[in-house]
């Protein structure tokens, strides 16, 4: 039986699955599924070790005649080299695609999560049967990725899809990479977390629920509690959240203006702040298009496992482009 | 010999133009072309009146082998009909494309201003060996086309491009679209021109210089005055262009972001502003997009025949298509 390896190096966690080819045409379902969560102190070289040896283990000690790779920041598409990680030490400029056939004698294909979890929602998720869409994943930070006509634009140095950083309120407060406004300073997590978490000390009265929710904990606020808040009816959550829905549906407005695709897919904790969330961004991403570009907003369909899903088409395409050749 | 035929019908003018070829592979230069200005009361049967026997005159009534057409308007790619004019009535849902293959007996392509510019910017100018880029221009009002991986990338409803219409400050003015602060609201010659008069009749000890050059005569204050203003050391007209620049620099940096190309070409008369004019534009791009995000900013290298040297790329397109069938 031949297999197909897909591999997922997140923020937090590693998670590797195992396809058996071609009878994954007829039944979509994992051969083998891992996950792993990565201690605080993490390091690269920890990452690739504890990855390597869970493949293994679910490859059955097998080689894959194909990998496809999901990685959590910046890669040179075509090299296969990552370029760093924000949030685990040692990744800068090691050569994950070589490392990976050296060790399992497979081509292999690595991309940065958001355009590999672009397409998995394309292929096998909420854009199925859409020519061109921006995936947008909005949890702890935001990020993006587009498929137009069919095929991953990842831009000239593979860095686009970037709609994170795109300025939606240049007199907004400051984010970490400089800029003011930025749309992930409005409506990512762990921001928002971050501004409620001000309000909440600097006034003992508000919030209520809020502080129910963590149990008093102020650092336990997360994006995630503030759409569970929102949805009890907190109105300091609410006010935070319909910001964020605000900025995301500025930012997809302006971004069909300038590309016009047929569909926006959003993922990641944050959008599970219900139907009142959802409209926000609806309604403002409509008043910020134009009255002649038309698009849908669905959310993804494959959740977490979305890059894993896309992973596994990377390495679908690599065995097509070698079927091709001979 | 053969003949393609290239028109640009723009918002104040008709220009056609006649290439001879293949001799045009050799000597870029035109076998016969004319500029004609539009008179104010001006209705799209007009206009095509007079662009067919402008075209018959130029061709000396022999017929093109093919054609390509500039339209200052959103137009279906796919279909070659017009949506609308915003400048000239009688353009609505018009088959331009069908009424140039009868009255001339020859494959047409249309296609809307901003793109065909940004084909012709690739093919034929600034452009010339980028992959990718975006070209903008900046005079009445802005518009824009992309060029990705060597193809025009117009979307799925051909409204791709709309750069004038993203949002770069929230809380800026209204624009005609409804919208507050879009780049055309703040960089366009027409509402700088407008906000100047404003300004101008409110506060009669300003402007001197700028006064002077229309001879008192406000509503004469065009956004080419005002970059001339500017470089003649008029303050309030360079208060208004540098608020023109940070808003294209802002709305180029998202861009860049969100599609990572390697160049932007900018054209249009307020482009003419001058190197401070410039310069802000280049540092707020930068300043804007990520530290990864790398292009270039150039300015548009065939003026206002950019459109017709587009139109004739398009011609030569479908060319190249119809020997590929054969």
């Amino acid at each position: 039986m031949d297999k197909l390896l897909a591999l997922d190096f997140g923020g937090t966690k590693l998670t590797a699955g195992v396809i058996a080819v071609p009878d994954h045409r007829q039944q979509r379902d994992w051969h083998a599924y891992r996950r792993v969560f990565l201690p605080p102190d993490d390091h690269a070289h920890y990452e690739i070790r504890t990855m390597f040896s869970l493949a293994k283990e679910l490859l059955d000690n097998q080689d894959p005649i194909a990998m496809g790779v999901s990685f959590g920041g910046p890669v040179d598409y075509l090299s296969g080299t990552v370029r760093l990680s924000h949030h685990v030490p040692g990744w800068e400029n090691l050569p994950l695609c070589e490392m990976l056939e050296a060790e399992f004698h497979a081509p292999a294909q690595v991309d940065n999560d958001a355009n590999v979890a672009a397409i998995g929602e394309h292929r096998y998720g909420a854009g199925k049967g859409y020519a061109s869409l921006m995936y947008i994943t909005i949890s702890t930070g935001v990020g993006g990725g587009w498929i137009l006509d069919g095929k991953p634009w990842r831009g000239v140095e593979s860095m686009a899809g970037e709609i994170g950083h795109t300025v939606v309120d240049p007199k907004g407060p400051r984010c970490l990479c400089g800029k003011k406004g930025c749309l992930e300073r409005l409506a990512s997590g762990r921001y928002m977390a971050q501004d409620a978490q001000i309000i909440l000390k600097e006034q003992p009265d508000e919030g209520g629920i809020l502080r129910q929710l963590v149990g008093g904990h102020l650092d336990a606020i997360s994006g995630e509690i503030l759409s569970q808040a929102a949805s009890q009816g907190e109105p300091l959550a609410w006010k935070i959240l319909q910001r964020s829905a605000w900025a995301l549906g500025t930012a997809i407005g302006n971004a069909a203006n300038l590309i016009n695709p047929q569909l926006f897919v959003l993922g990641g904790g944050v959008t599970k702040a219900g139907v009142r969330y959802w409209d926000v961004i609806r309604t403002t991403a409509e008043e910020t298009s134009l009255p002649e570009v038309h698009f849908e907003i669905l959310p993804a369909a494959l959740g977490d496992d979305a890059p894993l899903w896309g992973a596994v088409a990377l390495a679908e395409d690599l065995l097509e482009r070698k079927s091709d050749k001979t």
